[in-house]
């Protein structure tokens, strides 16, 4: 990667992004935006603390290492941690008095106010978040298209110059993100549900596994994995920016404490009243409520093509678990002229079987019936 | 589906199960319990309280209605709602004084307690659960193939008779189940936090989207989908079982809700220093304790090769969304001789393109990288 060869012909002409771009910090969001440059042909200069980080990051051809002579930074990209990264954006903003600067922290309003109070100009600053990740961090998890097709939040300082924003919007959009302007109370504040407090409910649950029993996790299911995922994710850095947004997240989180109170409260009546007796009325209706808050709050949940979520019809077939088994059916599916919307697998523990569930457009499910079973699939209707 | 064309050659002359088998309650479940058996060529019998209910599960095959002369059944699933399980089967063991019954209800404490205390001949009983469903339900839903692979509890009375235990182990690797031993109290503890406890996190974390605006929601991302797709489920089956499991399941709540009085209490005092002072040593170590607990609770669950979840390698390829493209990537991947051991798609917002991640073995990870890159696919390292 990296160099002449990784230069994509007919991009670089198109690229509103002026180098040289310093990148201060070069983990996976750091090292992926310098790749994401780099290999559209615009000169990187890269810096890390970690010497090691910093070598990596310029192997994996994220950019080149500072020297003599070079021009002063047009952008810079600051990818610090998230209470580090006000301090590291004042120090260059002081270092390169002509340069945007920009952070890529997931959380925004903390680092403004730092930045407001430590006397820096805020002319030059111009938050973002871009909204992609990986669960392998570091530099060699590095992607020159990481940011393709996500939403990438553009916060202004609120004194932010209309050039300052034009070159970071430039920069998002040459990455191949979705430019979402949003300021940083509001970026904060959305995050905080659709982010942090999602993960921190998948760590809860996952927390509740610690102790229980192998027989008890043999009883686990697709549903248990699909809410726990998250959980895998690093404390350092998910402890950081829960702590940098922790007004908003508590927030949050003191809402589904009432919830989660209602509903212990309404078990404790429903137990309480078993053995015989009839359960309180207005006891159940509290968890019924709840779940039901749950299905309007799961539907507002923009699908694959934004905005209003379709409802895909679902297909869904036995596929047999050895190698080439999956590609011949999605061949098949292919076949059927029908476009794949979405594909889920489960597993089936220790059996040679697995089900595959494929979603497509309501009007071609018949028609993708028909096709798989002609062609000797067994469905599961 | 149903007649002697469903039925499968070479599966009948091995089945242990005996029928007639009668079938009460011909919902998702009831229905796909008749539905696998009548393909097996078993004789079933159904009955459901409700007229509409009954005729569509024997239009989709589920089996037959009840005629003059039929013999007595030898074995009877009760497939009812939670709260009235116990009470049709101790109706069912009491108007066939010869069967065994079983349940399928997804409790089976207040179940049994439920049936000790009516004074039913319990030596006949044998409960049972399996691991199954769909996000549809009904009998238009129901699956021959719904409880292939899936584990099944078998939860003996304490005085069942080897012989009623022996006719539901049989039904249940005759539907191509997984035959799990548990007592009724072991199984409710597991499924509390295994299934019911996710539930609801589900259902409390999809709440909070219920008010946000549609700007926020707009950065939502596959971690929040993931955590929250279970909140899709119905509100009335899900009372009936969280009740039915009151005890347990707010036992794990009350666990759940200490570990977040402590994030919350954690996140008060890191809010409160924020503006300048350190925050308090300590608090932020029980957010990484929750966390990093999260970790190892997620580091537990089976794999799809059951016991130690195994390391896999992760492929990641940028897939065109277009049809076909998805099947000639597994085609691909099928000709470089690796088997696909896990497939997650992610899809890009209003993007054209979306990234496949391809799970496999460590070892095959870079053969399948290499015969890939030689098929000109977009890898994402």
């Amino acid at each position: 990667m990296g160099g002449p060869e990784g230069a994509r012909p007919g991009d670089t002409d198109q690229l509103a992004t002026r180098g040289p771009v310093r990148v201060v910090g070069t983990g996976l969001l750091g090292a992926s935006v310098g790749l994401g440059l780099s290999t559209r042909g615009v000169d990187v200069v890269l810096d890390d603390p970690s010497p090691t980080a910093l070598a990596l990051a310029r192997d994996v051809g994220a950019g080149r290492l500072a020297a003599e002579g070079d021009a002063p930074p047009a952008l810079v990209v600051v990818a610090a941690p998230p209470d580090v990264t006000a301090r590291v954006v004042a120090q260059e903003l002081g270092a390169w008095p002509e340069a945007v600067v920009t952070d890529v922290a997931s959380i925004k309003a903390s680092v403004l106010a730092e930045l407001r109070a430590s006397g820096a100009d805020l002319t030059r600053y111009v938050g973002s978040h871009p909204m992609a990740g990986r669960e392998r961090s570091g530099p060699s998890a590095a992607l020159p298209d990481l940011f393709l097709g996500r939403p990438w939040v553009i916060a202004d300082s609120g004194t932010s110059s209309a050039d300052a924003v034009l070159a970071v919007r430039a920069l998002v959009v040459d990455l191949g993100g979705l430019p979402v302007t949003m300021d940083a109370a509001a970026h904060d504040a959305a995050v905080a549900v659709v982010s942090h407090v999602p993960q921190l409910a998948a760590s809860l649950v996952a927390a509740r596994l610690v102790d229980v029993d192998d027989a008890a996790l043999g009883l686990a299911g697709q549903g248990l994995r699909d809410v726990t995922r998250l959980a895998a994710s690093s404390p350092a850095l998910w402890t950081s920016i829960l702590a940098a947004n922790a007004g908003e997240v508590r927030r949050v989180l003191e809402a589904v404490r009432a919830d989660l109170d209602q509903v212990i409260a309404a078990l404790g009546a429903a137990h309480d009243a078993s053995g015989g007796a009839a359960v309180r009325p207005g006891a159940l209706a509290s968890i019924a409520r709840a779940i039901d808050d749950g299905n309007t709050g799961v539907a507002r949940i923009p699908g694959k093509h934004g905005g209003v979520r379709r409802d895909y019809g679902v297909v869904t077939v036995l596929v047999p678990d050895e190698p080439g088994e999956l590609a011949r059916l999605l061949t098949d599916v292919g076949h059927a002229g029908v476009n794949l919307e979405d594909l889920q697998l489960e597993h089936a523990a220790r059996r040679p079987v697995g089900m595959a569930a494929i979603s497509v457009l309501p009007g071609a499910v018949e028609r993708l019936e028909t096709a798989l079973t002609e062609r000797g699939w067994r469905l599961v209707r």
